[in-house]
């Protein structure tokens, strides 16, 4: 890789660029086999990130910066010159491949951005250069926000997690996660409480797993356990990331994560969001105007590619939701923590 | 079975007395496969109790009735005259088999209750009587709570349940489906949204299944995105069953029942358990005195017994927990509905 050295918490990549092509571990096929897919065109990256092969938002956003590349090599090899047409045409599929993530958006805008001032001999190289300057930052992000994040943490303190926030949903370290591992190495995170997160299992098979590589102990729970958790006096703090985040500090993220924020009030838990500065979206005034993607139900009438549910029920299936800034006490960003969280504290880390 | 004239709304019967015989429908074999299990033995009874052929409060109750008239033909086969003494280890082991249902421990009561005046001449078919008394009033008791609970609803009220509470947790027509049947009947209820309920998929497997078979329209969602169905305004009522509850109203349930009960809160629903008064324990004086089942990890790290979760990873299961009464808006049993819940309301219902 080379981004940055991987120490012995963080040896985990999800996203690389290697041999002319973009390299994905597949995430669907976690933990069960660690499968890598090479894509070479950026049509086959869109429906990598639609069907999950790679997800997480900095992740997907920094998938879409490589895949530029490709879109720019098949774009270039075409007959005619009209390839900054055919190459917006990609861009543009790409930013259709899912919705409710900002920074995919975000990383297609810089790609766009740079292409105004390249012309078609140094196209291909300049975005991959534009990719892993993204990808670095990225990373560079994440371990400037764990030790942020960490900073807040009495010693000691247990933590519950949603979803995958790792180095898997990331350029690598992670949000939430890169805060566990700078926790974890200072002594202000004792253990990791995982919600499985239910549909896709991302705590169970993608949490879990990048946890174990990196000797970090990890106790899973389903969501449905989580409040129960929180009684027993086992956590001191949630820590999610979020795939948008509005002007006003309304998150958007995975399903179940407004679940862990009311529950964390109610238990006077506090209640920590990881993400990005890529990730504030100041163009939603409130959480309200974040499209929420919704899936197929058949993620939840199946498992593991097994029916469960009865032959004649339906069901409903929304990736995400929101969790409105009064029940986030802090949001870590790479350029500072806003707490509390107002629409003012969020835009003096934005740097508006 | 005869207990009662069954509607179409109402097929479904999990547990009978047939040819001499415990018929339990094998609940662990839903929606897949619909397999009866004839059991002729006491301790197969109190293992099917432990491996969940036959799950619910009130069914193990009935279950265990039946259970002790297996037991009593076992115990009068013996050599001697000790009948009494090897019944009663049998009904010590049937009262071990789940802790924290105490619909389990009253029934148990009962049956030694009842033994006291009984010879060995007519223990088996007293026996067989009293399981079917108590059997066909916990199919009365539904049919009442039905009434009751569904007359506290505006009409096309939309609901959100939990785990399942119906005929395969009861001797039949259940306690907060019972609720859902009586109110879809008489149009208070507009439909059904159910927790999938992890880790051992109830609300997937059983209550879909069961709503399918009296064409009831039922929706599945993630426990995850069960507040935020809640805040997207469809559902009204969040009702479930309890497997305890205790004299001051704190009601426990299976596990994700507080946390929908903090959402409700949160988000200003009603929130509804419905219970014979056989749950209620005046034993004990608030929810910390009832002991909450631990399960195998192994329910949380596998799904339909394959592996999901990295090796390595820990889970924590508690099968239930505890919702606190002031979460509680009213508990509804066949003998009246207490609410506000407190302990001079639960007192008055429960008849002391």
């Amino acid at each position: 890789m080379g981004i940055t050295e991987l120490s012995s918490t963080d040896r985990v990549r999800a996203v690389t660029w290697a041999d002319d092509a973009l390299v994905l571990l597949d995430q669907r096929a976690l933990p069960e086999r660690e499968r890598y897919l090479e894509i070479r065109d950026s049509d086959q990256a869109a429906e990598a990130i639609r069907q999950m092969v790679v997800r997480g938002a900095p992740a997907i956003g920094i998938t879409a910066a490589y895949a530029a590349v490709l879109g720019a090599r098949q774009a270039l090899g075409g007959v005619d010159d009209n390839w900054r047409a055919r190459l917006s045409a990609a861009l543009d599929r790409l930013g259709d491949a899912r919705p409710t993530a900002v920074n995919l958006a975000w990383a297609i805008g810089r790609v766009r951005q740079r292409l105004r001032e390249l012309e078609a001999a140094d196209a291909e190289a300049a975005l991959l250069q534009l990719a892993r300057d993204i990808h670095a930052a990225d990373v560079a992000a994440n371990h400037r926000m764990g030790e942020l994040g960490a900073a807040l943490l009495e010693p000691a303190t247990g933590i519950l997690t949603h979803c995958n926030t790792g180095s898997l949903a990331t350029g690598g370290y992670g949000t939430a996660l890169g805060v566990v591992r700078s926790g974890y190495r200072s002594g202000r995170v004792s253990g990791v409480y995982a919600d499985e997160t239910r549909p896709w299992l991302q705590g169970s098979r993608l949490t879990a797993w990048e946890l174990v590589q990196d000797g970090i102990p990890v106790t899973l729970v389903a969501e449905g356990a989580a409040p129960w958790l929180m009684h027993s006096g086992r956590v001191g703090w949630v820590i999610t990331g979020a795939d948008r985040i509005a002007a006003n500090g309304d998150c958007a993220n995975k399903i179940g994560t407004y679940a862990l924020a009311i529950a964390a009030r109610y238990h006077g838990l506090r209640f920590m969001v990881v993400a990005p500065t890529s990730t504030i979206d100041l163009g939603a005034a409130a959480g309200s105007a974040i499209p929420i993607e919704e899936r197929p139900a058949e993620e939840v009438l199946t498992l593991a590619g097994h029916r469960v549910a009865a032959l004649g029920a339906d069901a409903w299936n929304p990736a995400f939701d929101i969790t409105p800034a009064e029940l986030v006490d802090a949001i870590v960003t790479e350029r500072g923590v806003a707490s509390p969280v107002t629409a003012a504290t969020l835009a003096r880390v934005a740097g508006v």
